[in-house]
C-alpha cells in the first residue's frame, strides 16, 4: 500500500514538474514570437504595400491587383505554397455621382454622404423630395402618411455605453442594412442614413445594404454623424427640410475574383488550422483597418513560426478571402471546397476587427476549444490578452461552422474601430505599427498552441 | 457541538450572502459611473477647451491662463470647492532658432529639431562642429579623441520588445536628460539625441534635461526619429559630416504660477482621497495625452461621482498640478503644504500615461492597497482593467511618499503614447472620446471602491 501511494505521489509530482517545465518552455516560444515581430516584424510593411495599391472592393481591378501583390508578398515572406483559389463575385461600382443637398429656408448645404454598397442609382435625374426623420421603426406606421413620397432618414444614433463597441454597430446596423426596403414599404422614394459611428464627424460610413425584392428598389446613401446631428437639430426646429438626391453607382454581373491562400504543410496531422481576414475592402479608403490588417496579421503569424524555425504538427493556412464586404462569396468557395476535398479543419481564427492592440479572443462554438484557450491564459496575459470568452468568430470563417471547426474572433481593443470603419479615414495612417504587429504575434501565439495541444 | 457548527454555517451563509450583495451594488453603481461618463461626459470638451489655449509651458502666460481656464472649468463642474495654490516655478523659453543643419558631402540638409526643455542657447551665433555618434555610454572612452570639440549625437534607440513601453523609454531617457553633461565631460561642445519615441517619423520630441555643473553647459536639441535614421546610416556610410547648430532658448527667474485644487467634502472621515494629473506641458503641441487626459479625467472622476449623488466619506481632491515637466515644484508645495496643514492623504491616484484605453492600476508603495484592490479586480476586468500590480505611482504624487500615502499609478494602453509624447503631434485631435471618458470613469472607480471600503 505504502509502495503504490509513494509511486502515486511520485507520478504526480514528476507530472507537474514535467507541466510546468512544458508551461515553461510555451512561454518563452510565445516571448520569441513577440520579439520576433516586435524586432522583425513585416506586417506593416506589408499593410503599406496593400494600402498603396488603392481601393480594392471586390470585383474591381484594385481588388485583382491586390490579389497578386499580397500573392507575391506571401512568397517574399517565404510561403513555399502559395494558392489563389477562384471565386465568382458581385461586382457594385460607385461611380462619380454623390449628391446629398438638404434645401431649407436656411438655404441650401450640401451633406458628406456616399452611397451604400448595392444600392441602385437615380437613373441619371436628381430625385428631390421632403425629407421625414426616423429614429425607432415603430415611427413608420404613425408617420406613414408622411413617408409616401419622401426621402426618409435614419437617425438612430450608436449606444456608447456598451464597453465592447461592436455591441453598438450590431444594435443600429439594421437601418443601414435593411432600411432602404423598410421605408420603401411604407412609399419612400430614398433612403439616407446616418452613418454607422459613435464619433461625430464629417466622415460618410458605406457598408453593404441589400433589397426585399417584394419592394420597389430605392437609392440608399449615408451621411456622416456631424451632418446627421445638423440634419436632425433642422427638423427638430421644425424646419422644413428638401432633399436632393443625385447617384450614379451601379450593380454589374459577377466576375471572377480570387481567395490568396498560403500555406505551411503540417508534419504530423492531417487536420488544418486556419487564420485569415478579407482583402476585399470598401473603396472610400484605405481598407486599413477593415480588414488590411487581419490579411498581414495572418500571414505574419505563419511567418513568425517560421522565422522561429517552427515546424508544425498540422497544416496552418493563412487564407485572404475576397468579397466579405458584400457577398461572402469567397468564404462560401474556400467551405464548399473544404468540404468537398475533405479537408478537416481543426479550428479557424479570424482577425477582422481593427488592427488595434490584442484584448482577447472569442470561441464561437466549442466549449472544448474554450476551456483549453482558457487553460493557456496565463500565457498569454503577459501581452495584454485578457478578454477570453465564448463570442463570435467572424464572417468569412462562418460557413466553415457546419463542418465541426472551432471558430474563433481575435479580439483586439475595439474603442476606436467605427471611427474609421468603411470611412474614407480608414488610411494605413491611422495604424499603429506596434498594435498591428502585437495583433499578429497573438494570432501566432495561439495557432502555437492549438498545434501542440489540439484541444 | 453540533449547535455551534449550525451557529457558524449559519454565520458564514449569512455573510457570503452580504457580501455578494454588496459586490452586486457596487458592480451597478461602476455601471452607472461608466454609463455616465459615456452618455454624458465632459471631459472630452473639457480637454478641448484647455488645448484651444495653446501652450503652457511653466511659467509662461499659457499656463497662467490654462490656470483659469481649468479653475472656470471646475466651477462649471459644479465644484464647490475650487482653490489656485501659489507655487514659483522655473521659466524657460524656447524662443525662435531651432537651426540644425548636418553638411556632407552630398550637401546641406535642414533635420527637424528642436531644443530640450533647459538647454542653454547659442549666444546669437551658429555653433559649426563635427559630428561623433554615440550609441552606448562605453563609447565616449573608446572615441574621446574624437569627441573633442565635435557635437555629439546620441543614437541609442527605444527596445521595441518590452510590452509596456514605458520600459523602453526608462531604458533610453538618460541619454535626453543627462546626455549634454556626460558628452561635455570630454570636451563635446553641443549634444543631439534621438527623440524619445518608438515611432520613426519627422517629429521632433523635446523634454527635460539637466546640466551636471561639475562640467561647461553646452547646447541640447533633439532631432525625429527619422532623422536620426538617416544621420546614423550617413556616418555608417562613411560620410564625414559636419553639424550647424542655433538656438536661442533662455531660462529666465523662476515665477510665481499655481496647482489648480477642486474639492468635494467628506462626510465620515478626516483623510483625503486624492486624484490628479499636471496642468503644464511641452511648448511644441497641445498637451493633449501629456497631460492635458490626466487633468480633465481627474476632475471628471469626482464630477462623475457627484453627478450620481454620491457623498462620499473621505474628502475627494482632483488637484491640476503645475510644472511636473520641468521641475516638479507644484507637486512639492502640494506635499509640503499638506505636511505643515497636517492634511493626512489615504490614497492618491495619477493619470499621466495618456488618454487611452484603460488597461489598470500599479501601486507603488502599499501591499494593503495592492491587496485590497486585487479583491475588486472582478468588479473592474470588465471595462478592460486587468493589470493591477505593483509598479510607479507617479512623478506629481511621489512627495506624498513619505506621510504614508499610497500611491496609485493609472495604467491605459500604452502602445501609442511615445507617438505623442512630447511633440507636435500631441494634438486635442490623438485622443479619441471614448478612451478618455473609459480613463475618467476607471479612476471614479477606484475612487469609490477605496473610499467606501478603505484598504
Amino acid at each position: 500500500m505504502k509502495k503504490i501511494f509513494t509511486t502515486v505521489a511520485l507520478s504526480v509530482i514528476f507530472f507537474s514538474i514535467a507541466q510546468s517545465q512544458q508551461s515553461k518552455s510555451d512561454s518563452l516560444f510565445i516571448r520569441k514570437i513577440f520579439d520576433e515581430v516586435l524586432l522583425r516584424g513585416h506586417c506593416y510593411e506589408n499593410l503599406r504595400i496593400l494600402c498603396a495599391n488603392g481601393p480594392r472592393l471586390s470585383g474591381s481591378v484594385g481588388a485583382e491587383k491586390a490579389v497578386k501583390i499580397m500573392a507575391n508578398a506571401m512568397q517574399a515572406d517565404g510561403f513555399k505554397t502559395v494558392k489563389l483559389q477562384p471565386t465568382m463575385v458581385p461586382k457594385w461600382e460607385r461611380g462619380a455621382n454623390e449628391l446629398c443637398v438638404i434645401e431649407s429656408k436656411s438655404g441650401k448645404r450640401k451633406l458628406n454622404a456616399c452611397a451604400l454598397g448595392g444600392s441602385i442609382g437615380t437613373d441619371g435625374k436628381n430625385l428631390k423630395a421632403k425629407v421625414v426623420e426616423i429614429i425607432r421603426w415603430s415611427q413608420l406606421d404613425s408617420l406613414k402618411d408622411e413617408i409616401k413620397g419622401a426621402v426618409v432618414f435614419l437617425n438612430r444614433p450608436f449606444d456608447p455605453t456598451p464597453i465592447y463597441t461592436f455591441s453598438a454597430y450590431g444594435a443600429c446596423v439594421d437601418q443601414r442594412h435593411a432600411g432602404a426596403s423598410k421605408v420603401s414599404k411604407y412609399g419612400a422614394v430614398g433612403v439616407i442614413v446616418r452613418s454607422m459611428s459613435h464619433k461625430v464627424d464629417e466622415n460618410p460610413h458605406t457598408g453593404s445594404m441589400s433589397y426585399d425584392t417584394a419592394f420597389p428598389k430605392i437609392p440608399a446613401m449615408a451621411i456622416s454623424t456631424a451632418d446627421a446631428e445638423w440634419l436632425h437639430n433642422q427638423i427638430k426646429n421644425g424646419e422644413k427640410c428638401q432633399v436632393e438626391i443625385s447617384l450614379s453607382c451601379k450593380e454589374y454581373a459577377d466576375v471572377l475574383s480570387h481567395n490568396v491562400i498560403g500555406e505551411i504543410k503540417g508534419k504530423e496531422k492531417e487536420e488544418i488550422i486556419l487564420v485569415g481576414g478579407h482583402l476585399d475592402a470598401w473603396d472610400n479608403g484605405d481598407g486599413a483597418h477593415d480588414d488590411g490588417a487581419g490579411c498581414v496579421q495572418s500571414m505574419e503569424a505563419l511567418r513568425l513560426l517560421a522565422a522561429l524555425g517552427y515546424q508544425p504538427k498540422h497544416t496552418l493556412r493563412a487564407v485572404l478571402f475576397m468579397n466579405e464586404e458584400n457577398g461572402l462569396k469567397g468564404a462560401k468557395t474556400y467551405a464548399d471546397s473544404a468540404a468537398k476535398f475533405n479537408e478537416k479543419h481543426l479550428i479557424a481564427i479570424e482577425s477582422d476587427r481593427g488592427g488595434f492592440s490584442p484584448r482577447g479572443f472569442y470561441v464561437e462554438n466549442s466549449e472544448n476549444a474554450l476551456s483549453q484557450l482558457l487553460k493557456w491564459k496565463p500565457l498569454l496575459e503577459p501581452y495584454g490578452i485578457h478578454d477570453i470568452k465564448q463570442g463570435g468568430g467572424g464572417a468569412d470563417i462562418s460557413p466553415l461552422k457546419p463542418y465541426n471547426t472551432a471558430l474563433i474572433g481575435f479580439v483586439p481593443d475595439s474603442q476606436r474601430y467605427f471611427d474609421y470603419h468603411h470611412a474614407p479615414s480608414d488610411k494605413f495612417e491611422a495604424i499603429n505599427k506596434r498594435e498591428l504587429e502585437l495583433g499578429a504575434a497573438a494570432l501566432a501565439a495561439l495557432i502555437y498552441l492549438y498545434d501542440q495541444y489540439g484541444f
